[in-house]
Order: C-alpha cells, then structure tokens, then sequence
C-alpha cells in the first residue's frame, strides 16, 4: 500500500485544522473599547494563533519529509496517523483555550497551558511513534544504519521531553509555557527528520531526471 | 473512469467533517466555574467527539482499502459514495447534538442517541451497498471467490445489524449507546475489506516495483 | 497547463462548501421544548440542507466528468472555474438564510428563496459558459460533433432556464420553489455532459489498459 | 523534493480560507428588519467578501502558475510558503472585522481597512520573496535571463507598493481601499508570474504529448 492517500488525507486534515484556528480569533465589533484598544486586548489570541500556526505548519512539514521516506504503509501505520492527526485537530481548541484564560492568573490559566502543552506532547510522542515503527519494521526506503536511527529518536525524545518540561512550566507561568512552545517549533523548523536528510541526500544524485 | 478524484474529493470530506468535529466542543470561558469543572462538565462532548474521530478515521481507513481495489467507478458509484458522504457530513451535528442531550435524563436523552446510532447506521449501510455493488457488477481489481464475497457481506451486515441494536440500546441507556459504537469503531479497526486483504497480499508480491 | 491542480482546488472547495453546510443546522439544546419538536419545527433546515448538499454533490460529479474531458486549460478557463467556485461557496450562506425564512410569510420568504435560486442560477450559468468555452476552444480531449454540442448546450440551457424559472416559482411558493431545486438536482443527476458520455465511451475501449 | 505535497497542503489551504470567508456573512433573522434591508445594511460584508475571494483566488492561481515551474523545493521554500499561507488563512479574520467596521467614520474604521490591507501586503510581500528565492536559487524549470526576472520583480514589486500605498489610503477612506484591492485583484488577473509564461509557451511546444 503506497503512502499516497494517507498524504491526501492527512495534508487535508492539516490544511482544515490550520485554517481553523482563525475561527478562535474573536472579531471585533463597533460600539464597545475603540478597535485598537480590543485588539491589543486580544493579545493572547493572536500569539496563541502564531504559535499553534506554526508547529502545525512545521509538524507538517516534517510528517512530509518523513513520509516520502516511506517505502510501504501498512495498517499499523495508518492507525498511528489517525492518532497523530486527533491531535492535530484538537490544537484549534486547545488554543482557544489557552487563549481564553492566558491573561488569567491561578490555577485555571494554569491549566488551560497545561492542556495546550499537553495537546503538543500527545502530537510530539504519536510523531515520534510512527517515525519508530517506521524504522524498526524497516518500512523507509533509505535505511538508517542503527547510529543514525539512535540518533533521530534521540532528538525526537528530546522534543517531546522539552513539551513533558512545558506543562510543568505552565504552573510557574502560562506565558513561559506559550514561549517555549515557540521556541519548540523553530527549533523542529530546523530539526529535519533524518530519514528526510537522507532520502533528500539519496534524491539529489537522480535530480533531473524529471518526475 | 478511475477512482482518483472520487477519492481526492471524498477525503476532503472526511478531512473537512472530522476536523468539524472540534467546532462541537464549547470552549470554556473564564467568570465561571473553576476551568476544572467547566471541562469535566463537557465530558460528554469529549466522549462524542472521541468515538465520532475514531469511527470518521477507520471508515476513512476502510473506504481508502475498498477503492484501492476498484477497477472502474460507474455513475452508481459515485452516488453511492455521495450517500455515504451525506452521513459523514451529518456527524458532526449528530455528535453536537447527542453531546448537549447525553447528561440529560428521559426521552430527549434516547432520541439524541438513537439520532446519533441512525446517521452511523446510515454510515454503515450506504458503506455495505457500495461494495455490495462493486462485487456484483465486478469493478474490482481482485475478484472475490463467491464464499469469500458472501463471507464479507455478513461481516458488513453484522456491523449494520450492530448499529441498528445500538439505536434499540440509546432507549435502554444512551450512554450505552455511545460505549457500543465505540467498540464498533474498535471492530472495524480490525475488519477489513476482504478486497483490501485481497487486493494487499496480490500487491505484495509485486512490493518493490516502485510506484 | 493540465488541470490537475485546478481539479485538486476545486474538490478542496466542493469538500468544504458540502461540509459547512452542516453548520447551518442549529444544535438543538435542552431545557426548551422537546428534542423532538426541535427538531421537527427545523425542518426547513434540514429539506434546504439535503437539497443544496445534493446540488453540490451533482455538480462536482458533472464537474469531475467535464473536466476529465479536458486537454488544456488556460487562463479563461482558470477564472470561469473560480466564478462558478465563487457560488459554490455562496450555497451554505444562501442555504441558512432561506431555511431562516422558509417557515415565514409573505414578501420576505420569496425573497430568501429568490437569493437561493439565484445563487444556483450563477452557478448554473458558470457552468454552462465554462462548457460552452471549451466546446469553442476545442479544449477537449474528445471532439464533440457539432450536433452534439449544439445538443448539449440546449440541454444545460434547460437546466439554466428552470432554475430562472424557480426564482419566479419563490414568489408564489418559497417551497415550492425548495422542491424545484430538488427536482433539478435530481435531473442534473442523470443529465451526463456530452464529453463525460463520449469520454466514458472513448475510455471503455482502452479499459483494462491499466491506470 | 517534488512541489507535489506543498500544492496539495497549499490547495487545501487556499480551498479552506476560501470557503471560511463565507462564515463572516451574518445569516439574517426574522423577526427584524425586512430581510432586503438587513441584506442592504450588510453590504460591507458583501463588498469585502467579494474582493477577498476574489484577492485568494487570484493569488491561488499564481502560486498555481508559478509553481508549475518550480524544479525543486528545498526547505526554505517550504518555509517561505508557509508564510503566505500564513497570511492567507488570516484573511477571513481581516475581512470580518474590515465588514465590521466599514460603515464606521473614524480612527476605527481607517483601523480596520489598514489591518486587511496589511494582511493583503504581507501575502504580497511573501509571494514575492518566495518568487525571488526561487530565480536567485535557479530552482525554476525554465530559466529567466536577468531582464525578464528583473522586469518580474519590478512588476510584483508594484503589487507590493500598491498593497502599502493601500494602507494610506485606508486613512483616507476605508472604502476606497477597498476599491482599490479590488483593482488589485484584476491586475493580478492579467499579470502573469513570468515564470508561468515562459513555462505555459516551453509547453505549448510539447502539448499533445499527453499526460
């Protein structure tokens, strides 16, 4: 069974949840505050916005990279997809969430980042599963000698260690934890999958060759 | 006619209705109750929305196996998949609604669930006719022995068989009812189309042909 | 230019257009009248959702067959497919106000179901220009004899015709007019484009040739 | 890397904030006005809906065209086109509060307009650089001598300059920037990426070499 639909669906699902995270951006309306004071007030809309548009927007090109590595798909793999795809769009609501109550202070602004992080944990950890099952039943078409493989989930590991961190973080400070989300999605902009490196590199010598 | 665009455009609706999904859930709002309670008084929205995803997701997983195997798609395909599509769409507002009515007590609780079972069975029969009529008018790509196609069409009619005690069970107990469809979505995890074993094991043997 | 992607577009647009439909439907909620007598004094929502989510799905299934008929596609035909697109997205706006207004008398009512008809109107209309524009500009795969496509476009025509017609119908009877455009969506069903027919026709003989 | 993935994500994208737009369209009740006033009363939302479906559009056709002719898509491309999307998913939100605040006088209204003239110059902004990266990297199919890139640059820094320019005049009178994205727009329409040119006539001459 060849990856191509599973991408269709999941590049679907990915464009919708991204999309959808607009919807949790209230609209301003007239006769309340002046526009711009209702927009500043709003503030923890638009980053939570910028930060959730982001990692979806990173998570999916790494889910990219990662799958054109793919060599088969098999039943297994399209059931941790589904799992990696709940919480991808459970993000629009945990981001409204979050957004509501990050200019709170106690325990209820706590939890709500704590939900936020927690959301990006359980997308991290079903990545990093799917990337495991891959290697270990040797589904990639570029094979990674065990050193590289260590080290990918290694660095994998890392990322979802550092969301586990982010939820403690969200108990001494909401706003802490939506910065170090932020921090969390450049750093993955940067951290390709390895598999994707290597087919990347594996694709290079046949490059023009057409399609 | 080839199935790639029927299948383009039917997981766009997948996509688009399982992301939807998330709409259903209110988000909470500070002034309230603690945030704590606010969510464990949601909690018949996250149950819907967790068996809505999940049988969205395998009815995705089990349409992509069953088209894989079509040889050709006649105009009644496409409207046979239209009616399935008409189902998947109403999910949501299915879900939405059970979800406001499952802590409720009495009649309005057992309509709601009996709704929600009935747009599932709505689901499940319009998925049985489809491939009812692929076997019949030989679309597929492998063709079935007369035992195995009998032996898939009971499969099928007993999850429709399923869904139909399920709207029997919303009168008894509608969170019941939600539990049964849960385990439903569960069977038909491991239920495949006996077209997409079939169609699986013949493509294996010819795994490494490239694309 | 091959239409690949202009069909890819187009699908994502039909997907979500179908989908948001459902949007339109107010989640009945408890503590008001029965569930059921909710549901029962909606049903204007729900007869203009079944009729408009057939006419999206009846054109796209005419849209997939016109368009599988297509040897190129150039910029005109880009920006007709984006006008009849731009009514596409129109229908679920058009949808919840005429079920806003279907139960309602007199002068408001024709008007809601004048807007719906005319929205089906346009998108009636773009389609017939569109395949008008590739007959002229011999954009398809297989020729069509003059005969035919004089054939074709009295036969789209009508369909233009009736649908101006059901705007002059919601001045005597908003739902009568809803019956209509159910009438039509059911006429459009069988009422193949010429090229699809022909293609069907060309493709048949080539069958089994593989994908 | 093929562009194949990166248009699908795009496509839904675009197909999604295309469709999203319509949400911001308050759905008229009876029981107020008569419905023609309400309709009459809400054609700022109409006037901006239409120009911004009409501004995605056109810019989902270019990005069409453009990536038609991308050879390779590396990493800082899939980046760069995240930006855009950025943008463009932005859209609705802008509009929303644009039609909110349309028939407002004052700082707010001026506000509004200079918001989703911004939104439009940072799409701009960003198409242009990724058309930039793209010639500087040689990642185009069909190479541009250095006249015909600088001539696209200059013609797509004109987009630019009026999308600021617009913000100025947002100052003036909201509405007239809004009539001049709509200008915007239709110059869009006729300008070409050159790269889709020069890419649409090298193909011209391998037309009829099928699929």
């Amino acid at each position: 069974m060849d990856s191509g639909r599973l991408e269709a669906f999941s590049d679907g699902v990915f464009a919708v949840a991204i999309t959808l995270l607009v919807i949790g951006l209230a609209v301003p309306q007239p006769g309340r505050e002046p526009l711009g004071e209702q927009l500043a007030s709003h503030w923890p809309s638009f980053g939570a916005y910028v930060v959730s548009f982001l990692t979806i927007g990173i998570i999916w090109v790494n889910h990219h990279a990662m799958f054109r590595n793919f060599a088969a798909v098999d039943r297994v793999v399209l059931f941790l997809n589904l799992l990696l795809l709940f919480f991808i769009v459970t993000i629009p609501f945990a981001t409204a969430t979050f957004a509501a109550y990050l200019r709170q202070r106690g325990a209820d602004a706590s939890l709500a980042a704590a939900i936020y992080e927690g959301v990006f944990l359980g997308m991290s950890i079903s990545f990093g599963v799917l990337l495991w099952w891959a290697i270990r039943r040797e589904h990639l078409k570029v094979k990674l000698t065990s050193a590289a493989a260590r080290s990918a989930m290694i660095r994998f590991g890392g990322g979802n260690l550092a969301y586990a961190a982010a939820i403690g973080i969200a108990y001494l400070s909401p706003l802490a934890a939506l910065v170090v989300s932020g921090f969390l999605a450049v750093y993955y902009m940067f951290e390709q999958t390895p598999t994707a490196g290597a087919a990347a590199a594996g694709e290079e010598s046949r490059s023009g060759a057409g399609e």
